[in-house]
């Protein structure tokens, strides 16, 4: 599979566009916890990813964290090229999860593009919207949902991703993903224990019950 | 003034475009109060604004509120159109603050027309990226910021859009606006105006120091 084969309105650009972009995209690899982009850095480009796992995330004076959005095969990142839109006034930090394979296409390029095709421009908002999307979810799980809930969904979404009720992960890292400090992931996790829904071991979380972490986290 | 004065890439249509959108626009009035489009209600189109203010914002299941933007004079709201794209997955409600005269764009033909012009298409992703950076703006400062220094910033940023120093808002609305219970807000407005800096009567607020609340919500 090549670049064409993930970017998929590459059949809708024109062949001087096709030309254009394949002169200019770079192929990238980061292992996993390599830092691609942090908020004050350069405009990298837009990230299309063949193969890995990313996470964005947004920082606070005080170093504290919260995932904004995964990317995983196929996604596409805006956000790393922010200097592409004027209204992008924000700061995202992206970093590798595990070993990753991507594309860097670069922003004034994209830009350029974007300009002239109405299928592309057409793209990028069904991409802003899914993301938005993700972040109005998010903003509803901060004000309006319960920890255990949130640490619930967190569990099961990320035994799915890793394919494997063992997740090899710190409470501190879950913290970050949330936004909570470590000890409030400590004190619900070992509660999650005393029911019966989870074992804890050293750098690891088996899942007893995802019937249970799933009925916690549904709105029932 | 009119459409054509407040639609801001109109130039850059084609003739038949610009026919298309002028035969199908709708000019609306709502009063103070009036909800014009409600989250699970028909997708109503795009919402350009005449002369007014529209507050949109996000409800819970247990009714609370939050506010997500504001929409003033010369601004569009694409959210109140989320059939026009697939990747839109969340519900907005949206309100008249002030009397207010807009116009709205069926989402249907926004749709076609966007799917042909570059120029539209890329506006479109300038005005998602600047609400994005909104509700990015919206997250930090329910994650990091202390109540104390949210409700200074609300109240001088209502002061400046009424051009008043005398706020006729209810603790309550307040609380809506921001995520919180009424009794959050009453307690903080209270402790301000110990400290001099508000001074509370029946149904208003008036801000006696702007600097000292400046300085309240400024990062230093």
């Amino acid at each position: 599979m090549e670049f064409k084969d993930y970017f998929p309105v590459w059949d809708q650009l024109t062949a001087e566009q096709k030309k254009k972009l394949s002169e200019h995209i770079i192929c990238r690899t980061a292992k996993k916890g390599d830092v691609i982009h942090s908020g004050d850095s350069d405009c990298l480009g837009l990230l299309l990813i063949r193969k890995g796992q990313l996470r964005a995330f947004i920082l606070s004076d005080e170093g504290r964290e919260i995932t904004i959005y995964r990317l995983l095969d196929m996604d596409i990142c805006l956000f790393s090229a922010s200097c592409m839109m004027h209204s992008i006034q924000f700061e995202i930090t992206i970093e590798a999860e595990k070993d990753t394979d991507f594309w860097i296409i670069p922003a004034d390029v994209y830009k350029e593009i974007m300009a002239q095709s109405a299928p592309l421009a057409n793209y990028t908002n069904e991409i802003m919207a899914a993301r938005f999307s993700e972040v109005m979810w998010l903003i509803e799980q901060i004000l309006w949902k319960s920890f255990d809930k949130r640490l619930a969904r967190f569990l099961l979404d990320e035994s799915s991703l890793e394919g494997s009720s063992v997740l090899k992960i710190t409470h501190e890292t879950i913290g970050n993903h949330l936004g909570s400090a470590r000890e409030v992931v400590t004190r619900m996790l070992r509660y999650f224990q005393n029911e019966g829904i989870v074992k804890l071991s050293r750098g690891k979380i088996e899942i007893l019950s995802p019937h249970r972490l799933e009925s916690l986290c549904s709105d029932l």
